[in-house]
């Protein structure tokens, strides 16, 4: 017997023991992540944002509104206009029609929460410490596994925001949809600049899918938690006991329409951020079955006709005129999606992953029927916006976008010389493209993988050049090693 | 002391145990790979096989000649005219030009050994038991974890082979190239009909790759052997202690001519099947560098010439009119060839994996300059041959291909009303697709995996249209499942 009680008294010792040494080693952790994300958080950069947005001038009484409607997962190919042939989308087609349409245009990641920080802050997703991969759910196990990897998984405060600017200059502020930096309080769009929001914190098929308006819940998800696995296709939306799925693209639409409606002489800032066509996909009843490219064809339909009302609105309240509408998706197309004729999809550095549809259209200010394969990124929204409204950008951080005006209004090429290609498991750039040739430091092939140089306009990323442009593949390597290296010794960009 | 004594008594039974059970374990695997893989060896196949052979009619005096061309990995678009724009291939363009190009055909399989087996078969590659993946070299620990599982690792003596149905008609019957259906003797080239072989009998990244003519090695490979490692594009190949692989194609292309040369008046059939453009990709040192598609297409160009110099050798030795040329690949693309616009590489049962370049030429017998998307598969070239030789085909087992002559010779539309899509991992169809639509069983996505129909014509396999055509996605499910049903039934086919 007393054998048995030794081992016995053995095996508890052995269990308590690692629980200590796990408590230690997650107290370690913790600590690290403390040391290494949340320092960074100094009371002086806190103190900066604070001093610049106090500084920010009034906007001029004709200052241009904004709006800016971002789909999710909508990839290169999925409108008409950028060559579906399955999918019509008639309204955005012809607000392509009526301004720029953009065929070389970026999100700074091939994932959510990186191009929604960085097209909100003007600045690559690292510079946030919104990189690797995406925000999750304070009640899923995976946002305490991201914070002790010491990973983010809400926006920093003392980042600025394209909202918080705005709205300093006197614009009304507004949000309708996916928010997607972050859950807790203090780090919610109201927290960030927008006066109004209503919409959801993650993504679709993410839980819990609370609809918030403000920082109200007007629907609350009472769907069981299940955490090992996302709302589905398959699922039956009638089944899930929070918003209505099928119905949100109509809401957010109302939502939009009643924004614009309710301005007056201030000049404004709309960001529709549509949860849409992001798996799961949930056809409006009222159009379900329409489209000739099957659900998803439906949901993308549905997000047109979003759109033609939204611009419909913008003529009805004689506001067209003053308004550059930016139409563009947070990364490439994801399974059921169209990546076009592009190689790689969602998640991916591969052409499908990053490059995204970009209209532009503004009456009298953007010239019609324009297309153009000038370089731009989402990065650049923050800064062409500020300057369009005369706005002086913060000095104490780096700015990743350049200003896209002249490419807007007057025709003019790229203000990029090269542009940067993001992945999921890092902050740092695992490619760069110029005007003619794109180049992967490596491929990610497992046994073969090696720095890859591709002529972006001859093949699908498929041919491997870097042995007949040894000097291309050299000058963008060192674009993307200087970028490194200063990313490396100064993450977030202070200056 | 005793106790330490009673601890290493012990630890060296529980080895010795272990090893025991491990030895019943593997004795057991290998029993059931005898009773469920050689089983079907019954001697009376081979005696069928053996009736057969010896009922072969002598051909007729004016029976065709057939050259194949087989290439290792030729992607869908890697050549001009199947729209590549960086790689020059204007001998195999002009083939086409005179001939027949096909833009819907189809290798039986994603992957080399099974796609090599069905087109010598004429069956899909279950039936031979060369499905799931491929062979390796029996010196390759692989081969033996292969054969433990109960995979095939040669192909079996009772498969009746193209080459020996025509030999035994009178042929003369040559092979150059790559085999990679069993290196053991009596499972080679020269024991399956072949009465000429010079060629290899791996992969060019497979080891050991000695260079054979017939039953002997002309230049052995002593580079040492690492099957953790294959040959890859950064090794140096003149440090590869065996047959030099820049010189592969050359090599290949003389000997083709030789045998062409050493034809009197007997109808011949050479089977020319390259190792490349599969990696590594070493480039003949006389055109290294001259490609704008870089070192594949380096290697791609110098398959051109190849191709250039047997059509001629064709032409100066009078063969021209008499002899059908097909030209195609065992798979699709691999890392960096291009699979032009479809979805999907090397591996994948998606368009890119399976759908290769088809080309006849046969001054005379084809009409020039024609282009059908009438669906085909190289399980289909066993009958035509057969049939443009006016030879039967064998009545005891099935044939999975159909007789593509009047859609050579016609311009008919295809025999086949659907054809199958087969996964590296199964021998089952994973999907069909009939002339509009495609289905596939499963997309293999995590999380996501449901049955896919999507228009072939319309996208990329991109978007779900399983709701939109139930009918026409039940009949491409039925297909499938019907043909699962009778495989399951009967794998090898016999009747």
């Amino acid at each position: 017997m007393s054998r048995w009680f030794r081992a016995g008294s053995l095996a508890i010792g052995a269990v308590v023991l690692g629980g200590l040494i796990l408590a230690l080693l997650l107290a370690g952790l913790r600590w690290a992540q403390v040391e290494l994300f949340y320092r960074p958080l100094a009371p002086e950069r806190l103190e900066e944002k604070t001093r610049y947005l106090d500084g920010v001038p009034a906007a001029a009484a004709d200052a241009p509104s904004f709006v800016v409607i971002f789909f999710d997962d909508l990839g290169h190919g999925d409108l008409s206009s950028y060559g579906n042939q399955l999918v019509r989308t008639p309204a955005i087609d012809r607000a392509a029609a009526e301004g720029l349409r953009m065929t070389s245009f970026y999100s700074a990641s091939p994932v959510c929460t990186p191009s929604r920080a960085a097209l909100l802050t003007g600045r690559f997703p690292v510079r946030s410490h919104t990189d690797r991969h995406v925000f999750f759910s304070d009640e899923s196990p995976i946002a305490t596994l991201r914070k002790m990897l010491g990973l983010g998984n809400e926006l920093i405060r003392d980042e600025i925001l394209l909202p918080e600017v705005l709205r300093a200059a006197g614009y009304a502020t507004g949000m309708v949809g996916k928010w997607h930096l972050g859950g807790i309080p203090g780090h919610r769009p109201t927290d960030f600049g927008f006066e109004d929001w209503f919409g959801v914190l993650w993504s679709n098929d993410m839980q819990p899918l609370h609809l918030y308006r403000g920082d109200e819940i007007e629907i609350r998800d009472e769907t069981p938690r299940n955490f090992l696995r996302n709302f589905r296709d398959e699922d039956d939306p009638r089944e899930l006991r929070g918003v209505d799925q099928r119905l949100l693209t109509r809401r957010y639409t109302e939502e939009a329409i009643r924004f614009l409606e309710a301005q007056g002489d201030r000049p404004f800032f709309l960001y529709l951020a549509h949860s849409l066509p992001h798996v799961p996909h949930f056809a409006d009843p009222e159009f379900a079955g329409r489209s000739a490219g099957g659900v998803y064809g439906d949901v993308v339909e549905d997000l047109d006709r979003s759109t033609a009302a939204v611009l419909e609105a913008l003529e009805r309240l004689g506001l067209a005129e003053d308004t550059l509408v930016l139409i563009t998706s947070d990364n490439g197309a994801d399974y059921n999606g169209s990546p076009g004729f592009l190689r790689g999809r969602k998640g991916e550095v591969l052409e499908g992953g990053q490059r995204v549809p970009m209209i532009a259209r503004w009456p009298g200010r953007i010239a019609p029927g324009q297309v153009t394969d000038a370089m731009g990124m989402n990065t650049d929204l923050f800064p062409t916006l500020l300057s369009l409204a005369g706005l002086p950008s913060p000095a104490d951080r780096v700015l990743d976008g350049r200003d896209l005006t002249p490419v807007l209004t007057e025709g003019a090429g790229s203000p990029h010389e090269v542009l940067y290609y993001f992945p999921v498991s890092d902050g740092l750039p695992a490619g760069a493209r110029g005007p003619r040739f794109k180049y992967l430091a490596s491929t990610g092939d497992v046994g073969r993988d090696k720095p890859i140089l591709t002529d972006l306009a001859l093949d699908q990323e498929a041919h491997n050049l870097i042995g007949l442009f040894p000097e291309e593949g050299a000058r963008l390597r060192a674009a993307v090693e200087e970028l490194s290296a200063s990313i490396e010794e100064n993450p977030r960009g202070w200056r």
